[in-house]
């Protein structure tokens, strides 16, 4: 079946988050959960695909506008063509000469390109009726290595190598899946501990969490040190000393700030501190890891890390513990598979950002092929989860009792319900009509 | 005298340098050097503003845009109250928490940032009656570090080390302002050694580059090693023994490989190697960097350095020899001054990237200040000359002898002609509508 792409449509869709106060935190105190909404039509009735990339509000305008700077490299073009070799494909899309002196391969550039790149997966999986996690999971070692681009990444992670990582654990995957499909994959959630919430509420939310089954929470730490000891008092009275507690600076403090910081909430055991500073500062993590390790706590950091390269050094430097992929920051899928598998091999286990919108259905799939295909482990392995916008979505994700179940729908994808997309349109839906001030 | 910011403009230009073969290299074989100019107008007759960021062609209307979403943060507003507390105005504008997620500080944002603070420092010098590097090199030091946003940079430059560094060379400012007006500032060229050149044009440029006074070279590599060989054999020939040359990869090289393969220049002595590998990778630098040291040849990067945190450990890692800051990547005048201190502190010397559109324009400033202020000294310390558009320009730099002579006209731009501005306004300007595409 030829398949070919004859339309892209790029939608604004902003939800008003920041209305309440959800989301909030010490650097985004108020975020308005934002897709730029790709939409491929192609010449196959019924079979249209989705991508999207996140943002938070203003600015999403230039993430659409860098789409349309992108279409032409996909529309016109068959998905044989695309998957015949998908590592040249992804290497055109970031390699227009001159649309690369924007980045290269960071900021509004790559986040269109993650939009576009889920948006040709998105096509791939449902022309192949399988959800995207048994896409990945079904290929052959080659096949999946044939999908990324390794160019800057030679010096730590070889075709070769991952090839290697690939077949060690090819074995054993449909016994995986079976695990899968009866435990699911564990979830952590945050949906406790934003900033903008009182203490009667977060304790609330905590009990709701621990009544769900969650034995992991993560909490915004950071605007002021008192309030970061008395909230994670209240969360480890509510969690008990069983569960584990991270916590999440958003990149407020300096590096020797983050270690003095951290040491006062030692006593509270947390797992790990994310985004302790700028998140450009590898060899800054890699001197609060050095400092943290002993205490027993981690440092975690990805959700603004913009590409292969730059994980590839926070994993040389030993910077992070926990590495923190977003689905919409990195260039798509392509690079997203390079990420798992650089972590692998690094022994460092992949804990996918979430949250926002469609995240938490971006990522379900990457981990559980991760699960299946690479780290063969749950060990240290956690997907975030918060359900702010579930609501708005055809296709939300499945989680019970702080799992995420494996979904069989074909795709990759989060599907924005017409009703929402119609009514949070920018800057013509009704949302936003009504609105004061954009 | 109040002035207030009345309006701001922003025009998409697009110079058509792709139709000759000025300016390709390995990754951008055919650039439009292009402006994202932006025009302040203010309540007092005959004062105009101008800044800008450069890029080279398609995604220039993303700058654009970019621009148009930071407007608010400047219009309306005075320059004094701009200018009372610059290092707060800066932070102001990198700190939109919504916009912010589309870096940060980085891409398309950072780019919009910098022409914004580019036009902000125009409109301060045009005010003050002075040229950019006048205004700066006259300031108190503490003056001076009040217009750096510490942030990220306190565990390598503090606020007080920049004060001693600056304290350091306070004394002897008059008598450098005098020896620059004696004898210029030293540039190298890099007009001879564009990739898309013959040979015959290659050392017909190297005999006007060396009867114009120029001993120092920079040509492009990494194409094609026996190419590469080839040419470096012909402008050694011409420019002999002791002047020097540099070579320019531009990104293309894996780190093994730009090791193996400047062992194969080495003979002909280049000072340094230019982007061996990706802009963001600092550990493949630095192990470049100490591969190369014992054989004469330096690691320079920073065109593509999209922060100070990024320099902050280029110069930590010990990664680069010469620190080539770039006047519209970076996000304008503030943060390339706390460049230009950390390099200080490090000990490397800041040689500016230029050429495209405006850029030598911007920088001469710069160098100058750190000439008078920061380093005392011009060892090592060069800018980059490639003239390719100055006819377009209304000011461009005087430099005769391979000199760039400081100017004194008043402000901090490169003000695109009247005629060329209409000219090459994209894309409805007379160069683009005839043009087959864009």
């Amino acid at each position: 079946m030829a398949i070919t792409i004859t339309a892209l449509a790029v939608h604004d869709v902003r939800f008003p988050t920041s209305r309440g106060l959800d989301g909030s935190d010490a650097m985004n105190p108020d975020p308005d959960y934002s897709s730029t909404y790709v939409v491929l039509s192609t010449d196959q009735p019924g079979l249209t695909a989705y991508g999207m990339t996140f943002t938070i509000g203003r600015g999403n305008e230039l993430c659409c506008a860098a789409v349309q700077a992108l279409a032409h490299l996909v529309v016109g073009c068959t998905l044989a063509s695309l998957i015949a070799d998908p590592a040249r494909f992804w290497r055109r899309l970031v390699s227009d000469s001159q649309l690369r002196w924007l980045g290269p391969e960071k900021g509004v550039i790559h986040l269109a390109t993650a939009a576009i790149v889920n948006a040709i997966w998105d096509l791939w999986a449902r022309a192949a009726g399988k959800p995207l996690w048994r896409l990945l999971a079904e290929m052959e070692p080659d096949q999946l290595v044939g999908c990324i681009d390794f160019r800057y990444l030679e010096d730590a992670l070889s075709r070769e190598q991952a090839l290697e990582l690939l077949r060690a654990n090819h074995a054993g995957k449909r016994e995986r899946i079976a695990t899968l499909a009866g435990v699911g994959f564990p979830a952590y959630t945050t949906s406790a501990g934003w900033l903008g919430y009182g203490d009667d509420k977060l304790r609330r939310l905590c009990r709701e969490a621990v009544a769900s089954g969650f034995d992991h929470l993560k909490i915004k730490v950071g605007r002021d040190l008192d309030d970061d000891i008395r909230r994670c008092r209240i969360i480890r009275e509510e969690i008990g000393d069983g569960r584990k507690l991270s916590v999440d600076a958003n990149q407020v403090w300096e590096v020797p700030q983050a270690i003095t910081w951290m040491r006062q909430l030692a006593p509270f055991r947390p797992l790990w501190i994310e985004e302790p500073t700028s998140p450009d500062d590898v060899l800054g993590h890699a001197a609060i890891a050095s400092a943290l390790r002993p205490l027993g706590i981690g440092v975690a950091t990805g959700e603004h890390c913009h590409n292969r390269v730059m994980f590839k050094q926070f994993l040389q430097a030993k910077a992070i513990d926990y590495c923190q992929i977003d689905s919409c920051r990195l260039g798509g899928v392509n690079e997203i598979l390079a990420v798992y598998l650089l972590a692998r091999r690094f022994g460092i286990p992949v804990c996918p950002h979430a949250g926002g919108v469609g995240l938490c259905e971006y990522v379900q799939h990457l981990s559980m092929w991760d699960y299946i295909s690479v780290s063969a482990s749950f060990e240290g392995r956690v997907i975030e989860f918060v359900n702010h916008l579930a609501d708005e979505l055809e296709n939300p994700v499945r989680i019970s009792g702080s799992r995420y179940w494996p979904t069989e729908q074909a795709g990759y994808s989060a599907v924005i319900r017409p009703a929402a997309l119609a009514e949070n349109s920018f800057p013509h839906g009704p949302v936003w009509r009504s609105a004061s001030k954009a």
